[in-house]
């Protein structure tokens, strides 16, 4: 059905609103793109060719929740749940793995370096200390905070100086879907050296811009009652057309343990990627499992007899009680990327 | 009707549900307190405690959204707009006029002192330098942004050493429901000489807990439908009941200018509080209107003839082209909070 069949087939039927899907080709023909997105595309295909000219392979990480506006003069949204801690944990791992790292991040959500000093938990502020002299005093860092500041700095320093993070920022669903299109298309170029590591928690359901209120729903008229459609399924485009050698990770977060696996092999079957890493809400600070294709045999079969399983998992899983030898607690983000850019190696064809 | 009363006729009538609204008092018997309330309220009590002791006023500054969970095992939940910037900029303005401040917030919005500081538009780690010397490295503020965070960094001390400003934080509607009661009973000991700058942007909806679905709502079964429940409107059994003395100021944001004083003034008419300040979410931070009950003549009849408006107008409005002495643009808080402190005054009795 063409777009704008679908779209009649909508106005026709207005009844049956209620459970219009939208393809991902009319999602992009009736949506309208943000407008910092053509700005954004500039910077993204700059910073691209300087990386592949310096010999260095991209990581696309997405991070933090999405939101969907209920109204066009936003005051109400529906937001998922997401600090971004996965993605700006993992970011800080590709850098040191000498990828370059575009990273997406939903506004406000953490960020690499900065995470390790939420205003919450960390406060920078509580860390300075004034010193009086002759003219304006001087501020630093109390000495008790230097050492672990100081690996933090290092590494952001240099990171800035060699110009190998790019951070954008997104904060609707809309702006998502327009940004990781046109990403991709940028990225492609990369061919195999091209990663997307695809951590951002990303709302399933929308509010078509046409049936958004122009102002701030008001209350005091009962109860308050929204009808969703379904995001498309980009992931399916993405891997057959946008950017088709590319080595894509996504993410499936369920609450319920017995979902996980299904619902990670069920999304790989849809989709055709590369990696499905499965993960529980509660669980997810020492426990992941990375879901993916069983590999073929170089005739193009399955290395599984004709009926057994398509797919293959392994479990990674943590210690979180014993620290490192400096004192840190793992992050789980380490191993994932360890075993992903081994993965990546593979895909790229370079033998381990 | 009496809790048990209005909880059988949901019952009874389950198609009705959707109009259902909850008082205050069935809205309490229904919902659960948040885990931490007892231990929030010890810190309020000694907070208080001690600066009523110390002869200070004390205000409550509510500040960010609310969420409203759809699911249990949260993963979803409808947000209101707020970066927490009215609360965390007011609450620095009440301290410096000597108030002391209980900061209320939303998890992650934004804080007093270190709002300055965002990690997206100032962050911190920008403006950190090392020093390689003998043994650990030094690290300290760079010139060029000292002065800005001296000011800052000694006023955050100075609050930090008095011990004047308590932060407490929420996330759900649910969590700032009990919180605030909680805090109303606690500072009503402080009759006049409390205050409540209630800059929270506060769901008008929520999903009551019975309603609420265990696991993550799934996608793939066509559109998602929500239907919420009105918040109870607590402002009434605060100003009737909780805290007869407190000098209440609440907020009204609208996006159609038109509709800013006629539900300002409705506020006033249905809770019968003392100031509510209106502003338009696009010039909020450069017009606001204050709109209170018009003063009473000794002998108790309002001073306007019998038929004329009950509530009187006063715009606030600041000059953002032209920067104070010190190059900063003024905050129209500063004016907000003078304001404020002028009319706390005045219901305290102290003539100016």
């Amino acid at each position: 059905m063409s777009i704008a069949e679908e779209e009649q087939q909508r106005q026709r039927h207005p009844t049956c609103s209620k459970s219009s899907t939208f393809s991902a080709e009319s999602y992009f023909a009736t949506q309208p793109p943000p407008s910092t997105l053509e700005q954004d595309v500039e910077r993204v295909r700059e910073f691209i060719a300087r990386q592949q000219k310096e010999g260095r392979r991209v990581v696309l990480v997405t991070s933090g929740g999405t939101t969907v506006p209920l109204e066009l003069n936003v005051v109400r949204f529906l937001d998922n749940f997401s600090a971004g801690t996965r993605g700006a944990t993992s970011a800080e791992y590709f850098l040191k793995a000498g990828y370059a790292v575009i990273f997406m991040h939903r506004q406000f959500s953490l960020q690499p370096f900065s995470r390790h000093y939420s205003h919450s938990t960390n406060p920078f502020l509580d860390f300075l200390e004034i010193h009086n002299g002759n003219g304006l005093p001087e501020i630093t860092v109390a000495s008790d905070k230097r050492r672990d500041l100081l690996e933090v700095l290092t590494a952001y320093q240099s990171v800035q100086q060699a110009g190998v993070m790019l951070t954008l920022t997104f904060v609707t669903v809309n702006d998502y879907l327009w940004l990781l299109r046109a990403l991709s298309h940028e990225m492609s170029i990369l061919g195999r050296e091209a990663m997307y590591y695809l951590a951002a928690a990303v709302s399933d359901f929308f509010l078509p811009r046409q049936k958004m209120s122009q102002h701030k729903i008001q209350s005091g008229k009962g109860s308050l009652s929204i009808e969703m459609d379904q995001v498309p399924k980009i992931l399916k485009p993405m891997v057959d057309e946008w950017t088709k050698d590319g080595f894509i990770v996504s993410f499936k977060l369920e609450t319920d343990l017995g979902l996980l696996l299904p619902k990670s092999r069920a999304a790989l079957e849809r989709y055709g990627h590369q990696v499905v890493i499965g993960n529980d809400l509660h669980r997810r600070k020492f426990e992941v499992v990375f879901v993916s294709p069983k590999p073929t045999k170089p005739n193009g079969s399955a290395t599984g007899d004709c009926c057994g399983p398509q797919f293959e998992e392994s479990w990674l899983r943590i210690d979180m009680a014993s620290p490192n030898p400096a004192g840190h607690v793992k992050e789980i983000e380490e191993d994932i990327v360890g075993e992903l850019v081994r993965r990546h190696n593979q895909w790229i064809g370079i033998n381990p």
